[in-house]
């Protein structure tokens, strides 16, 4: 079979690896219908120790079940599933309490010793607690948003219910990626009655508009905070989204949110020391958030998906195949592209 | 009148200064009947910048209101009051919200411009917001229990509550001072099953244990984490009550939470940096707390304190005169004394 694999920074190939396949009784193997580059794809593309063996990339996908384990009890095969961005066994105490990124057993894609999504097919660990079934066939109009329930509307989801978006509250999403683009969705649809986005980019800033912003910040840093300041009557936002992990990112999150305000995080934090520790102290700021545990918001947001009362998907502004996949990761890097959809 | 005065490091001193008065109609005068010292009293005793001047000290007391302003109205002359450690009005967004801490009219006691507790007497600015009267004569036996509502038993709830501590939960304290103490009653109070207290000090440890610690951590930094990961099944703690506010007392904290859990803290940040903002990530671990709205809290806490539910008044090792305030403050730097009470 064919799949991405990263060897460096900006080295992305699509080559033929060993053909997916059954390992343990609890596996399955999917045929990836659909995936996506992630914006924390781009870490690696940018920062990535050269590697002779390879990374195989990608943790978003939607495939038909091919083959399943002789424990597999909740998918059988030619069943259509989504999967979240990192695999659990369902029944540990972590998966129990809703949060299946830290599953005792679970783990995420790709590296060297798994496969990724973005690739013709995938070794699915813990099927039965991993995979959700699609109610739909393969070509359904919705396929995008649906797919963004592997990570990104999840994920956006999750720092809204982290920095406890909702109805009253004014909320600040920082970052107009995909994620932060599912923040301000994810915002709206807890109620939050105000939500400024803090992004630059006019087709993301348009975006995220139509997603249900109020108000639109382009300043960067002090500037920024002072805008968002003047735009909360000098009080600062109750919901802070850290969509983004950068040093300068998580530092404007935390000085816009007001005093018993939250940040809720969701971009990978690229420094092991986070500032302001003082400041949020003296204006008891809850800071939360981490890896979102998709696979427990999927059900949860997939009506809303069905109903069309909200379109992830929009978030994906280029389609290719799995040959263009080294140009989705160039044009993402260049910001050419919110995010790239791979069909297969 | 006579009032606790720190010039410096080490420099503490009881002076004659100028007697406490009405300047605004909200005030009120209260003369003092017990005060106390604070583990946060010691952080300037230990680090600070010699001042001409003199910072006046102390930040909980107890007091029988002497006068009031023109427009007071919830105290009158004779009651019996106690004040928390932040003054506020009580009317505001935040202090509506019960984050008097915050209060954007509000201030904190002492310092160079405004009396402290540890004197005769103290002007109250905003006394309505403020002050809660008693509903107990000034030499009742719960006396040192009601003390601690004005900042160490509150702070410990708040510990506990940002902490998420509740039934079902293991709760770990990091900190085995007044307030570490107060967040194992509080810890107990709200439901939490197993209380692990981290702390050395025998006598500390012993109290701990009489207010319902189930296991006492003698060990410091990675080794402490080990050893509360073996009492809690390799997982760590759900709730962590940081009550000290170094950085290590914090990276402690920080990695004992399990996937999932809280962080709460109290402990003054020594330093700007928070660590650990990549492995509390991954765990998704929140950080919340700052300075308890221990104003909030004293309505809710006082009848277990009347109903000698809680005994947080046993923090008090000490009891001395005004006088021996100076001796009072050597005393707890050098752990003689958990906590002094000062009696007038």
């Amino acid at each position: 079979m064919r799949a991405t694999v990263m060897y460096g920074v900006h080295d992305v190939r699509v080559e033929t690896v060993r053909d997916a396949r059954l390992v343990e009784p609890t596996d399955a193997v999917v045929a990836v219908t659909r995936a996506c580059i992630c914006g924390s794809d781009l870490w690696p593309y940018n920062s990535m120790k050269p590697n002779e063996v390879g990374n195989r990339m990608g943790h978003e996908f939607i495939g038909r079940v091919e083959e399943i384990g002789s424990e597999v009890r909740n998918v059988k095969k030619g069943d259509l599933v989504v999967a979240p961005f990192a695999w659990s066994d369902g029944t540990c105490e972590f998966c129990v309490q809703g949060l299946q990124t830290s599953c005792i057993h679970g783990g995420f894609w790709g590296g060297t010793k798994l496969d990724g999504g973005q690739g013709e097919a995938v070794r699915v660990p813990l099927a039965d607690g991993t995979l959700v079934r699609l109610p739909v066939g393969p070509d359904h109009a919705l396929m995008p948003s649906l797919l963004t329930l592997s990570d990104v509307m999840g994920t956006g989801h999750h720092a809204a219910r982290a920095a406890r978006a909702g109805p009253g509250k004014v909320t600040a999403v920082v970052g107009d990626g995909a994620v932060g683009l599912c923040g301000v969705i994810a915002a709206r649809r807890l109620g939050a009655e105000q939500i400024i986005m803090l992004g630059r980019h006019p087709d993301r800033v348009a975006l995220a508009r139509e997603f249900g912003a109020t108000d639109v910040v382009s300043e960067r840093g002090e500037a920024a905070a002072e805008r968002v300041r003047q735009l909360t009557g000098g009080l600062g936002a109750h919901s802070v989204l850290e969509c983004v992990g950068h040093g300068e990112s998580m530092l404007t999150a935390l000085s816009i949110a007001r005093p018993g305000g939250a940040v809720g995080r969701v971009g990978v934090p690229q420094s092991d020391e986070m500032p302001e520790a003082r400041t949020t102290f003296y204006r008891n700021v809850t800071i939360s958030g981490g890896p979102a545990p998709v696979r427990a918001y999927i059900e949860e947001l997939m009506p809303d998906v069905l109903e069309g009362t909200i379109q992830p998907g929009r978030v994906f502004d280029r389609v290719t195949d799995l040959n263009g996949v080294p140009d989705g990761y160039r044009a993402m890097n260049e910001r050419e592209s919110i995010k790239v959809m791979i069909k297969f």
